[in-house]
C-alpha cells in the first residue's frame, strides 16, 4: 500500500464534496472541486492546527469566504479528524439539525471560524483575524501569539465592495500574515466572470497595498511555492488560483452549471472515471484516509510545545494573556461605571447620551484591557474615543483604537473578526443612519452571537441641520426586528452606563446603543439598581399610584413624556412614565413583570422615529407619537416641533385614549 | 470695471459657502472652500447646461458626491441665476422650510441632480447617469443625446465600499462621459486620511478600466487640461484635484476642523484679508455676479438648437425619444399581464412566485421599451430575465439586461441613476436577505420618490438548505418601515401580475417585491380587479359572512391561512381570510375599507418572518405565527415544521384567540 499522492488525497475533498451535494440534492460542487488541490496544499503542508484541540488560541485561521463551498471545509473535517464531523454528519449534510449546515456556521462544526455564505463578510473578518493576531502579538508576545490566516474566496468575495474595505485596511495595517487564495475560476452565477467586470484584481490588490502573486491552482507545487513566497513578504497577500470550477466533471468542468447544483448522477460517475476514483459515495480508500487523519496530527507537538510556553511564561505575562483569551471581563470592572452613574445623580448631569457615552468609557476603559474602541471616521462625533486610548498603528499595534476610515460595513465586518479571534471586546462608532451600510456585518455578530458593541449616534431629527440624509427613522425597528440584537436607546446619562454595563455583559450577541446628538437632562434621582437591565421601568408612577395613562417612551423622548405627564397632571389626569431602553430586555421578562409596568391603562408611546412596532406595546386603542415620513434639514427644535413630537402631542394623544 | 478674473469667480463661491455655514451656525465650509477652483472650472468653461431650463434632457449632469459640500451647489445656484436658488435661499441654508438643506436633496434645488450626503452614493448614481446617457444614445441617437457626468467626491466616497462597485462597474461598461474629480485633500474627519488608509488609488482606478490624471486643484489652467485631456479618453476618468481643504482660512486651512463647523467670525474675517475679498457677507461683487449671471446662460443657444434638432426628428424617433422621456407608460401596457391573470385563473397555475414575476416580465417587456432588467448575478434565481431580453455590453449598449454582478448595493445606486437620468425604468434582483446591503441606496430612492423596484426573491425558510445566512427573517419589517417604500408579497402567479403593475405605476418611490423560491397554488378564482391595489382584501370570507376569527397573511402563507380556514370549518370555527399583499398601500385606505377587511373577531397572522409589526393589525389580543429566531439549515418543509408556521399553528392560535 503506497503513500497516497496529492491527486488522491484532493480527490478525497472532491468526492465528499459531490457525493453529498448530491445527496443532499442542494449544494454547491463546483468550488469545492476546483479548489480541492489549493486547500490540499495548505493543509498538507502549511496550516498549523492540531484537529484534536480545535480551539488551540495559537492555531492558524482558515476562513472560506465563499461559504457556498462548505463542503469543502466538512470534507477536510472529517478527512482529518475533527470529532464533530462525523461522516454521517457528512451524510447528512444541509438537512435539519445536522452540523453541516448549507454554509459553514460558527458553532456547528469547529471548523468555522466564521459563518459564512453572504459574500465578502469572510474576506473582511479575516482582515479582523489577522489585525487581532497582530495585537495580540504585540501585547503578549510572537512566543505565545504566531499564526497566520488563509482565505478562500471568490469572485463573488471580491466583487461586493465590503471586500475593497477590507483589503484597503489590511494592506493599511500591513497585515502581512494574511493570505488570500483567490479561486480565480472566471465563473459566477450568470456566467462568465467577463459579463459583469473586467477588472485587474492583481493591479487593485497591489493598489491597496498587497503582495500578489498567480499561480495554476491544480498544480500543487506552484500553489506551494506561492504560499511559501507569501509568507515572506512583509505585506498581506494574494494568491490567485487559476482553477476550474467543477473540476474533473466531464461534461459540466468550467461551467457555472456546477455552482449551485449536483451535478447529477450520470455526470458524477463520469468525474469518477475521469479523475480514476473508484469507490463508492461517500467511501475514501483507507490510505487515503489513513494519510489524511496523520495531517490532521501534523500540528500536535508543536500545540503541545506551545501549551508548554504559555504554562510556563512569567505569572503576570500568563495572567493577562490567559485572561485576555478568556473574554471575561475583570473583577470589579463596573466600578467606574457606578461612581459615575452616582455622580451624575448628584449633580444631575445634564449631556448629550453620547457624551454621556464617552464618559462610560472613560470610567471603563482603564479596567478593561480587552476594550478596543474605534470610529468609521466619526471619532470626534460619535465621542468613542476614551482618555488613554492609543490608536492601532501600522506599525505599532499595541494600542486600542482603530481608526477605520469611512468604512462602516467594514469596521462592522472587521469587528466581527477581532471578537471570533479572541482577545478582544470591540467597539465601532457611525451615526445610526449609516447603520445600513454595516447591516449585513451586524447580522452576522447577531447570527453568531459574539459580543461586539455599536455606538450609534446622532439617533433621531434630533441632529438637527443635517437633514433626512442623517437622520435616523426606521433604523430603530429595523434593528429591533433582528433577532438576537441588543438595542439600547438610553435616555439620560444614568441610563447611557447602564447600558454600558449590559452590553460587555452581554457576551451571547451583540449590542446597539442609540445616543443622542443633543443634551439631556439626568432623568434619575437614584443610581443603585440597574434599571435598564430588564428593559423598561417605571421612571415615574402616576400620582397616588393610580394610572389614567402610561406615557412609555426612549431616549430623547422619555424627557418629553415627563413633561406631558406634568402637563397632563395640570389636566387631573394621573400618568406614568415608563423608560424603554431595551424592547428585546422587555420582551424576555415576566408576563408579571411586564404587566406591572406596562398597567391597565391605556397607553402612549413617544419615539422620534418611526412608529411601526410600537403596536406591540400599545395596542389597537392606545396611541404613538412619532415619525410618519422622512425627517427635515433645521435645528432640531424646529424639527421635533414640526414633526409634533412634543411634550403637547404627548399630552393630547393621552387625553384622546383615556377619554 | 475690469472682467473677473478666475480667483474672483471662485472666491465668491468660497464666501457665499462660508457665509451660509457662519449664519446657519451649522455645516460645511471647507469642502466648498477647497473645490471652489475646480468648480469655477468645470462651470465656466466645461458643463452645459442652461440655468433657464435646469431640467434639459440633454444637459450635463453634475453630482456632487461630497454632498455635505452642499454649499457649494447653492452657491453656484445663486451664482448662475437659477431661479430657485435666491439669495435668501442662501441665506435660509439649513433653516426649516428652505430648499437649501444641510445636503443637497433632489426635488429641493434643481441643481441637485440626486441626493448626495451618505457616502459613496453620488459616485455610484453618477455611473447609472452615465450608463443611461450612453443607452439612450445608442437608442436613440448621438444627435440627440450627447452629455456627459461630472463628480465631485471625497476621500470618504472614495473609502466607501460602495465606490468600489461602482468604479469597477463603469470601468467595465467603458464609460468614458463619466469624469470624477476627487477633492484629493489628505482629510477626513478623524484627521489626516492617512490614519486609515495607504491606497494608491491612481492605481487602483486604473486597474477598474480608468484613465486617472492628477493636477494641483488650485491651478485652473491644469484643471483645464485635465477635463480636456478626459474628454478625449475612451475610459472613464479619474482626476485628482490636490486641494487644502478650507483654502483661504488664515489658520484652520488644511485642517479637518474646517470640515463640519462654521469657521467662526474672526477666521472668516481672515480668510476674507487673506483672499482679499473686500465684501460683506453674501455680498457678491456686480461684476463678479453679472460675469457668473452670463455662465449661466453660456448653453442657451446650444439648448434651443438640442431643441430644433428634436422637433425636426423624423415622426417615429421623436415620438420614442420623448416617451422615453417622459417616463409614462404606454396605452394598453398591461394587457399582457390581464390575460396572463385570466389564463392562470383558468388554469390554477401553481408556480413559485418569482416564476410568476418572470411571466409577467414576459407579459410587459414587449410593451414597455423603457423596462431595463438586471440582477446582482442571480439572474437564474431571481428569473430576472424576460424573453427577447439582451444584455448591455460594454460595447453594445443597446440592450436591456445588466449583468451588475455581485454588487447588490451598486446595482441599487445605479438604479437610481437610470432612474433620475431619465428614459429608463429599472428593476433589479437579488435575494431578500441581501436587501441588506443594497439597503442604503434604497433608502435614498425612498427618499428621493423615484420609480426602482427591486425583485427579491427566496423571500423566507421556504428557501431551504442554504440556511440562515440566506433566509430573511426581520427584513420584511425593516423594508416597510421605511418611509415611501412600497414592500409587496405576492401569494400567488395572480397577486404577483397585480403588484408588477402596481409597482409600475408608482412613480412617487420604489417598490420591492418580495418572492417565493418554492411553488405556490393559484388562490384567487377572479382577476378582473387588481384586489392588491387596495393592499389587502378578503381572499375567503367566513361561512355564512359570520368571522369568529379572521386570518391574515402574506407570500407563501396565505396558502397556509386558506388550510387552516378549512381545518377550523371542520372544528365549527368560521374564518376569514384577508390576503395583505402590501401594508403600506393597505394603510393608506380609508378607515371604513380597513374596518369591513380586518372585521371585528379576534384576528391571527402568519408570516414567515419576524412577528415586530404584525401588532398593528391583531392588536395586543390577537396572535401572530412567524419566527422569533434565525431560520436554519434543511428543506423547506422541515423548516416550516420545526419553526411552527403550519396551518395547525394558525388553527391553534385561532382556538386560543376565539376561546
Amino acid at each position: 500500500m503506497s503513500t497516497p499522492d496529492h491527486a488522491e488525497m484532493a480527490n478525497a475533498i472532491r468526492f465528499l464534496a459531490a457525493d453529498a451535494v448530491q445527496k443532499a440534492n442542494s449544494g454547491h460542487p463546483g468550488m469545492p472541486m476546483g479548489m480541492a488541490d489549493v486547500a490540499t496544499v495548505l493543509f498538507t503542508r502549511f496550516l498549523k492546527f492540531d484537529s484534536s484541540a480545535p480551539r488551540w488560541a495559537d492555531r492558524d485561521r482558515f476562513i472560506l469566504s465563499a461559504g457556498h463551498g462548505s463542503m469543502l471545509l466538512y470534507s477536510l473535517g472529517y478527512l482529518l479528524g475533527y470529532e464533530d464531523v462525523t461522516l454521517d454528519q457528512v451524510k447528512a449534510f444541509r438537512q435539519f439539525g445536522a452540523i453541516t449546515a448549507g454554509h459553514p456556521e460558527y458553532g456547528h462544526v469547529s471548523l468555522a471560524e466564521t459563518t459564512t455564505g453572504p459574500l465578502g463578510q469572510g474576506i473582511a473578518n479575516a482582515v479582523g483575524f489577522a489585525l487581532a493576531e497582530k495585537m495580540m502579538a504585540a501585547r503578549h508576545g510572537r512566543d505565545v501569539v504566531d499564526h497566520w490566516t488563509y482565505v478562500i474566496a471568490g469572485d463573488g468575495c471580491l466583487m461586493e465592495g465590503l471586500s475593497q474595505e477590507a483589503i484597503t485596511m489590511a494592506g493599511h495595517w500591513k497585515l502581512n500574515r494574511l493570505v488570500v487564495l483567490w479561486d480565480d475560476n472566471a465563473i459566477s452565477i450568470d456566467g462568465q466572470v467577463s459579463l459583469a467586470t473586467s477588472e485587474d484584481q492583481h493591479a487593485r490588490f497591489r493598489a491597496a497595498g498587497w503582495n500578489t502573486i498567480a499561480v495554476d491552482g491544480h498544480d500543487p507545487e506552484a500553489v506551494a511555492a506561492a504560499i511559501e513566497g507569501a509568507k515572506k513578504s512583509d505585506r498581506p497577500t494574494l494568491i490567485a488560483c487559476k482553477t476550474v470550477i467543477g473540476f474533473g466533471a466531464p461534461t459540466l468542468a468550467g461551467s457555472e452549471k456546477t455552482h449551485g447544483a449536483p451535478l447529477g448522477d450520470v455526470e458524477l460517475a463520469g468525474a469518477r472515471a475521469k479523475l480514476g476514483w473508484n469507490c463508492d459515495a461517500f467511501d475514501i480508500p483507507a490510505p487515503v484516509l489513513s494519510a489524511w487523519r496523520k495531517v490532521g496530527q501534523r500540528g500536535r507537538v508543536e500545540r503541545q510545545a506551545w501549551d508548554d510556553r504559555v504554562s510556563s511564561l512569567p505569572d503576570e505575562r500568563r495572567v493577562a494573556f490567559l485572561a485576555a483569551l478568556s473574554g471575561a471581563l475583570p473583577e470589579g470592572w463596573e466600578q467606574g461605571l457606578i461612581d459615575l452613574k452616582t455622580k451624575a445623580v448628584a449633580e444631575k448631569t445634564k449631556v448629550a447620551t453620547r457624551k454621556a457615552s464617552q464618559m462610560a468609557l472613560d470610567a471603563i476603559a482603564p479596567f478593561v484591557p480587552s476594550l478596543i474602541g474605534g470610529s468609521a471616521d466619526l471619532t470626534h462625533s460619535n465621542l468613542t474615543l476614551a482618555k488613554g486610548m492609543m490608536s492601532v498603528l501600522p506599525d505599532d499595534a499595541s494600542g486600542n483604537y482603530i481608526h477605520y476610515g469611512v468604512r462602516e460595513h467594514g469596521m462592522a465586518a472587521v469587528m466581527n473578526g477581532l471578537a471570533l479571534h479572541g482577545g478582544f471586546i470591540p467597539y465601532g462608532g457611525t451615526f445610526l443612519v449609516f447603520a445600513d451600510y454595516a447591516r449585513p456585518a451586524i447580522r452576522m455578530a447577531a447570527l453568531m452571537g459574539i459580543r461586539v458593541v455599536y455606538v450609534m449616534t446622532h439617533d433621531s431629527i434630533g441632529l438637527g441641520e443635517d437633514g433626512p440624509t442623517h437622520q435616523p427613522v426606521e433604523h430603530l425597528v429595523s434593528l429591533r426586528a433582528m433577532p438576537n440584537l441588543l438595542v439600547f436607546r438610553p435616555a439620560d446619562i444614568v441610563e447611557t452606563a447602564e447600558c454600558w454595563q449590559l452590553a460587555l455583559e452581554t457576551t451571547t450577541g451583540p449590542s446597539l446603543l442609540a445616543l443622542s446628538r443633543q443634551n439631556l437632562p439626568c432623568l434619575r434621582d437614584k443610581a443603585n439598581e440597574n434599571q435598564s437591565a430588564r428593559g423598561a421601568y417605571i421612571l415615574a408612577e402616576a400620582a397616588d399610584g393610580v394610572r389614567d395613562v402610561t406615557l412609555l417612551a426612549t431616549g430623547s423622548e422619555v424627557e418629553i413624556a415627563m413633561s406631558a405627564r406634568e402637563s397632563l397632571a395640570g389636566r387631573g389626569v394621573r400618568a406614568a412614565v415608563v423608560s424603554m431602553p431595551c424592547q428585546e430586555l422587555f420582551d424576555a421578562q415576566t408576563v408579571e413583570y411586564r404587566r406591572s409596568v406596562l398597567g391597565d391603562a391605556p397607553r402612549v408611546a413617544v419615539e422620534a422615529a418611526a412608529t411601526l412596532g410600537w403596536e406591540r406595546y400599545v395596542g389597537l386603542d392606545g396611541a404613538i407619537v412619532g415619525m410618519k415620513s422622512f425627517g427635515a434639514s433645521a435645528p432640531a427644535a424646529d424639527l421635533y416641533r414640526h414633526f409634533g413630537i412634543t411634550a403637547e402631542a404627548v399630552a393630547a394623544e393621552a387625553l384622546r385614549v383615556v377619554a
